[in-house]
């Protein structure tokens, strides 16, 4: 093995997420050999994107906002780009990687958002601004830009079921000691202005919550994608599997039955000087 | 929301894996409401993929597994991957497909191919036939076409140190009645016979005592593959998101100051009949 | 600029494709500014895949071949995650890597399989076997597994209407000596074998007659299935900016007030060992 | 065949890029029987993303540039990560994917951005202002924030050798009246001022003068990613596949005999409170 590099290669592929030489693997100095049994997947993914291992409570936070976002079933492009994937003939893991490549900043960009949001207001009302008028500000200027705040809302649930087990588990953390709060006062705020001024609610949904929970275990926000990216992949692999185990072949959108209609030109020649009909 | 669909299309993205509905969201039937705090990231995958949700024994097991294949270094080209699309400007979700995409049969199918073989011999010992002499059988028909057991021996490692903690999990976990041990004998039978051959040990890798367990555990195959993928993704998240802290800007394989040796031809004109020098 | 790579590390990435350096680009020997102005963008291709320039007739066929096969509609499931992906919040390069991804042994493979049977037909008959028994004696094999011959029959069309210009072009090549006609009549005596067989015609679909082209001109099987890459590449790239030039947000596979059929368990309470209600 | 489509679901998959219907398949109206032998690969990709065929001179500049962006050798990461997925054992369509996917804002998006660039002074210099004093306010601007102005330079090339001939082609083009010349003159402004102040030449680059072709010809920004995602593509295809013909199995980024350097914590025990040792 060659462990003194060339010098201009040499720190090219340096990592401090794990060492790997001969019959040594460890994770952040951690021989695997120690953690095997020991830790769960969840702290073991912790460990990897942070360095040190969490604490009980923190990893108890982690794992319920892990399963929340597991799954939302076929209407969502990534599981139905990943169940035509695996009709097509490519490996499974060929299917997962079509489903995870679809949750872009749109599709799994408002957790990371909602994160950005809520470190804005946190930084501000650290800094000695009042949390209401702080609020009242962001929502302000969402509203004269015409955009939403992410987090908050749901095209499909008008309550997200999944608000309130995990609403409840962030305020035991807090009130533990697990965590700040300093996040979940931000989110609490919003979502209150928010029932005031709508008249009817627009209470937090799973990407907020989440959102909420990764800022007070202190997950950068570009992480807070990377983390729904883990917990989704179960759900794409899910619905992968299940297509695989079906019979079909190449499915498309819609049945074969159905044809896409077509809005372009009417039929034409090709121009002549194109070699078309003279 | 329509819920009697067209007949023609109603059943096209028909799935047994989650019900979604307005206000309601259940994986194989359990209220995620229910699922949030009381079961695990883990058990969760497993509700998601088998319908069920495991044994205690059984999600200890699985967690084990997953924890031991989650990262082996940027060696692999799926995490090298996944770091130089970290720097290219796409998104942490298509880093992590970038890097999922490369566990291809090569890379992500050893385990699988080994479940197959596992599955294979215990089909034929269930069926009355005598395990060393099936071992034998296969471990000859291996090498008449010149080929690797999968599972077994490692470019990098001469012993894995992955092997011994989870077969001392998996061991235990017969003992306990958990799971049957059928594929473990199979497995240890394997290494016992390369053995002797080789001289030297052959020792199981990541790869074999992963696919005993999740032979014993009662997963087909290709969920084998699945799993790998599962696991892997959370060293491919590590990976890109530690090169996304850092300041590179489009890493390549090696420093810019290498340049690819080129071994084509000479340099040559154009032909004349192209337009090149007459 | 490193050229005297450490030795061990030298050979690594060398590629007889292009020469790269600093004021120095080379396809295949051949300076790029040479090129630029003077070859075809199909002309490059085909320079770059097989290391010499096209003559002007064999450039003629494979630029048909690839306009007969840039696009078929969305109904495709490439095209569709694309789509799907191009509302996702990823960039245009994710939304075609999307559609590229599913071209896979199915969905992309029925051509790459043609080449394989023709290729094995021509070599039996080069060697002396009667063309009509071979072509018989692998129609009986196919129909003894229940297998179709790929690159006959569409789902969709009765009759392709790419066959007949494709076919008419490469008949002219034969004719004109540009290609020697070998596989045209493993194709052909198919296509008449199967006529007889079937009652009603099984006419020689796209993937047969591209089939027949690529093997014509001397590509190997697997680059079938990387030519049709490059082709069908165009139509995603169309289908997906056209879609990215619209107004949706996360397009599903079926309008958002469509549910997904569910047709697993009945909603259940979670059981008392996970924490579920005494 | 169901054309009219249940009303929720009629428009959901309507396109005017192409019309497939049984035995029959149109590109923005024009029959492909119609097309196949008339026209060319480049022209069929213009006619379905533009909607209309381009003239002989417009086809001619097109298929200029992307012969000259095919290519740029393993240095690159797109090609890189090609040639490593195409060991490790997905289908070339899947090895062309990761290589696709990684052409993102940072490593294929210089154009994109250079596009917009020019476009944003056109359209200045369009209503009235001094082209001079706006290259200056713009070249101002970036220096203020540091930021080096797409298009122009070259961390390997001190002088591109696509430069000159590409800026030839358009230069007669303007000349015979194919396009306007109102973004080349933007573009030569911009060289003229950074070589000015530079002292040295920061000469046009691929990037720069892709970005005044695709300007030139009507391609709005987004699209000038997707052209140079089609022409790379030729070149990752042809790295993937020479990778393919190569033995080589799981290729990483350094030879096997590397390991990359660790920079983490050293090694350390599990804590007590994870079951480390006591």
């Amino acid at each position: 093995m060659t462990t003194g590099l060339d010098p201009a290669a040499g720190d090219w592929w340096r990592t401090a997420v794990s060492e790997v030489a001969p019959n040594r693997i460890r994770y952040r100095g951690y021989p695997v050999e120690q953690l095997i049994g020991r830790v769960s997947f969840v702290e073991t993914a912790w460990l990897l994107l942070r360095g040190e291992l969490p604490g009980a409570g923190q990893a108890r936070l982690l794992e319920a906002a892990l399963v929340a976002a597991a799954d939302h079933g076929p209407q969502a492009p990534s599981i139905a780009a990943a169940r035509m994937a695996a009709t097509c003939g490519v490996g499974l893991n060929s299917a997962v990687a079509t489903g995870v490549n679809l949750l872009g900043d749109v599709h799994g960009g408002a957790g990371q958002q909602c994160m950005q949001v809520l470190d804005g207001v946190r930084h501000r009302v650290a800094a000695g601004e009042d949390l209401g008028a702080v609020v009242a500000a962001v929502l302000a200027e969402h509203r004269s830009r015409r955009a939403f705040v992410p987090g908050f809302g749901h095209r499909f649930h008008r309550r997200d079921p999944r608000r309130d087990p995990l609403l409840a588990l962030l305020s035991a953390a807090v009130d533990e000691g697990v965590v700040g709060g300093g996040h979940l006062a931000v989110l609490l705020e919003f979502e209150r202005q928010l029932a005031d001024r709508a008249g009817a609610a627009v209470p937090v949904n799973i990407d907020g919550i989440t959102a909420a929970i990764y800022c007070e275990l202190g997950f950068p926000p570009e992480l807070g994608r990377g983390l729904f990216v883990l917990s989704r992949s179960v759900g794409i692999l899910a619905h992968a599997w299940e297509e695989t185990e079906g019979a079909g072949r190449i499915k498309g959108p819609l049945p074969p039955s159905y044809v896409a209609p077509y809005v372009g030109p009417d039929v034409r020649d090709l121009p002549a000087e194109h070699g078309g009909p003279a």
